[in-house]
């Protein structure tokens, strides 16, 4: 609460919130009987020219929250519904002030197969996973926030709920419902400090400047929570999304694997993901990942593709394809991980994870990070966080500075030769990418109009060789024979042409 | 010819030759006209229980010759008959004795997926290619088969055909036919010299235990040589056949890249497949390899797929997808090559060409080798052969002797993980095959009935650690977190199992 908070009876809130930062409001309200489903709470806030319709929650001991991101600037008034009498009809009214630096809104998609902040930076998905960080105790927390702060990640995707899968049996300290798996869960009401918990640490990686991509739903349990019933679904959905959705770096995804989620079918995802979009007034990304086939990705409320590999031999190359499909962002959050486990999800090298997330980049879509090697206490990256040990970010992070360098801060892919995909700005910064094979040269085409900058990168050594300039339409180029090179061509400004 | 030649009037043969040997008689005849196309001779050879047609072939000179391969030990029998009196009607008989040492006859598909020599020796088609090593000059003809002797390959895929293409310009010191490219060919007879050194060097890889997989038509060519028209195609491909056929190592594939040979249609091949089928009276292994699209592998002449990369990143992996489909044994032709030119088809590493290998031999079927390192005097084994300068050689070779292990000398695919297929012979044989992904340690299922030898293979150092034996129908394997390692199950005798 900043220090002109606003108090009337029974209800505080601050007077000034940054834009895209979390205005919220507190409410004391009824504690008997059971607050989580007895009483609703809803707050419509006004810019004067648009009304948003946001959910309160129950935060326990007789406190109502609602937060709220207010995403554009300037003076913001408000009224409560509730159907508790004391909740119901409160107004108050705040100013929204400059973005904090760093701050840049939520992500959305932009030019259809790529993201940008609300406030129209670029956004590159340079992302990795840590499924269950947030269930482990505070000494991998902070492991983990500390890699991830010294880091380039722009996002990590995690689950909500506690995982029990290998390399990954422990308790979790905390649970999102009062009882336990061997007495029952009281799925009518929440252990507010499982949330709370969550949401510092998606606060944490806003503050990072990192997006969280939250997990609802996964097969991974043994508690229970992938079995909870239809009402106890909807009620966790609705409880998660109306805490969550004003920090502005949540993306929503439904489920990871939602193919083996067994209890649930079809229309339980359409509902469960209506839920989310009738609580989030945002719009925040939203997507459900697959372990073998795919959802209709062309539903609409799917924002982009979320993709785990499809053969041990072949995914990142189907990138341009999935994007013709399905006309939406290509992201694979599961290409197969960096690390050395006995599972061959989890064992490849780095050299090999990279030349994936190259073969997707060229073709105009995003392939993720994460890692599996084994370690003694078990903690893998992938899963509890940590620290990590592998060759594969740095050079990640090196794609994504030469993705950046293209004039229109993304890739796209372009016509190729058949063994070496081509993507960039057409005509203005071109790709070419050798991937596991090594010419000693190559005799390439070069777009017809203006003077290009040839250089040859070395993807693994993350090296940039300048070898020249040229005005023709064709060249041959110079080329080390080994794997993981690429060659690029930038247009030259024209009075350079002229020089 | 023997010392204890027979010679009758114009017709010269020997009185004895070793079974799947040479039997070659040598006629005069009518020299005038023009004797390739005027002359029709045939030779009709008995053992007293069969009879077998075989087809004569003018030889230039005034010598028309007939090659018969004796497939039976015994007594022969045979009569001449031909369109020219002189030829017509003459008899005389030989004996075929034992064969020679390393001579064991035409290799046949056996157990349907896999072949074995006609007196049941187990054949393993660990071949090569190079494409136009027979056009070249003695000193780099030399230097391929001084390669070849020196090597473990077991097979040679060969043009018949000068051949024009890239690091592939020089002429031919010989043609197939009289005349020129600027004025001509006469395709109506044929340049002998051509033929036999083609047939020396054919003759010269049996005498070494090579196949030669000798490709009839492809569409390199600056010649004309791929668009003579079907009455030249035919009388070719007769001619070959009849010269060719009684050498036990000759295999027909009817073309490289069929479907890049413009000039001929389904038609066209169906037309000269029969030819073959009528001239040669032995069934030699017979094939058709594709650029793009397969041919119908289904046709019933097409003894085995011969089957070329149909996708950058993953082919090997389909063999036992096409075993199904085709019920045919699959010899992935070119899977790319170890080497570093500028084309995609041509520069991979060895490694990625062995795990190619070993990806095409758990899954049942044979991938095989090429290599394209440029060099100055642009002599590159792939297509003018000479000198092998690559690392996947004896690692395929290493292969091979992991594979002439089985009790049944073959691999079969068996039920496998999804990330790490096996093959070899149910519950006696057993690979896994990690290929490019890197385990630690894997936990694997056993057999149930009997013991089990365990050993970790590292199929890039060549180097097989036997680790243990179990009785268990499960295991975990430690494993040294490298790429391109398999495990291998060998049942132990039940005499070991009882002590």
């Amino acid at each position: 609460m900043d220090r002109d908070d606003k108090s009337t009876a029974g209800i505080r809130h601050g007077e000034r919130c940054a834009r895209w930062d979390v205005f919220e409001i507190e409410m004391d309200g009824p504690p008997h009987g059971n607050p989580f489903t007895d009483v609703e709470l809803g707050v419509t806030f006004s810019d004067g020219q648009r009304e948003l319709r946001v959910g309160g929650f129950y935060d326990g001991e007789g406190t109502y929250r609602i937060r709220f991101m207010p995403d554009a600037e300037g003076p913001w008034t408000f009224v409560t519904s509730s159907t508790a009498r004391s909740l119901d009809g409160l107004s108050g009214r705040f100013v929204s002030g400059p973005a904090a630096p760093g701050l840049h809104g939520p992500v959305r998609v932009a030019d259809r197969y790529h993201f940008a902040y609300a406030d129209g930076t670029r956004y590159l998905p340079l992302g990795t996973t840590a499924y269950a960080w947030t269930h482990q105790v505070e000494r991998l927390r902070a492991a983990t926030r500390h890699t991830l702060a010294a880091s380039r990640f722009t996002k990590v995707r995690m689950c909500l709920l506690p995982k029990a899968y290998l390399y990954n049996t422990g308790e979790p300290e905390l649970y999102p419902f009062p009882g336990s798996a061997a007495d029952g869960w009281d799925t009518t009401r929440f252990d507010t400090r499982f949330f709370r918990r969550f949401e510092d640490e998606v606060r944490a990686l806003r503050d990072m400047g990192i997006e969280a991509d939250v997990i609802l739903f996964h097969p991974y349990d043994r508690w229970g929570f992938s079995a909870l019933g239809p009402a106890a679904d909807d009620r966790l959905t609705r409880y998660v999304v109306r805490r969550l959705s004003a920090l502005s770096n949540v993306w929503w995804s439904m489920a990871n694997e939602y193919d083996l989620v067994g209890t649930k079918t079809e229309d339980d995802w359409e509902r469960l993901a209506g839920i989310v979009a009738e609580e989030d007034p945002y719009g925040h990304l939203h997507s459900i990942h697959n372990c073998g086939p795919f959802y209709d990705h062309a539903k609409p409320w799917i924002t982009h593709c979320s993709i785990q590999r499809v053969d041990v031999y072949r995914t990142a190359e189907n990138t341009d394809t999935w994007r013709t499909q399905w006309g939406k962002p290509v992201v694979v959050d599961e290409c197969g991980y960096e690390g050395d486990i006995d599972q061959g999800w989890g064992n490849i090298t780095g050299e090999e994870l990279v030349r994936r997330c190259w073969e997707g980049a060229v073709r105009g879509g995003y392939v993720q990070h994460g890692e599996t090697y084994l370690n003694d206490p078990e903690e893998l990256w992938w899963s509890k966080g940590g620290e990590l040990v592998g060759t594969s970010p740095e050079r990640i992070a090196f794609l994504h500075d030469v993705i950046r360098q293209s004039p229109t801060g993304v890739l796209d892919p372009l016509p190729s030769d058949w063994d070496a995909p081509r993507g960039g700005v057409h005509g203005a910064y071109e790709l070419i990418y050798f991937g596991f094979n090594r010419p000693r040269f190559r005799n390439i085409s070069v777009p017809a109009h203006g003077r290009f900058a040839i250089d040859v990168i070395d993807t693994w050594a993350m090296t940039i060789d300048h070898v020249g300039v040229t005005a023709n339409t064709s060249l041959r180029v110079e080329l080390p024979g080994r794997p993981y090179m690429a060659i690029r061509l930038t247009r030259l400004p024209d009075d350079a042409a002229a020089g």
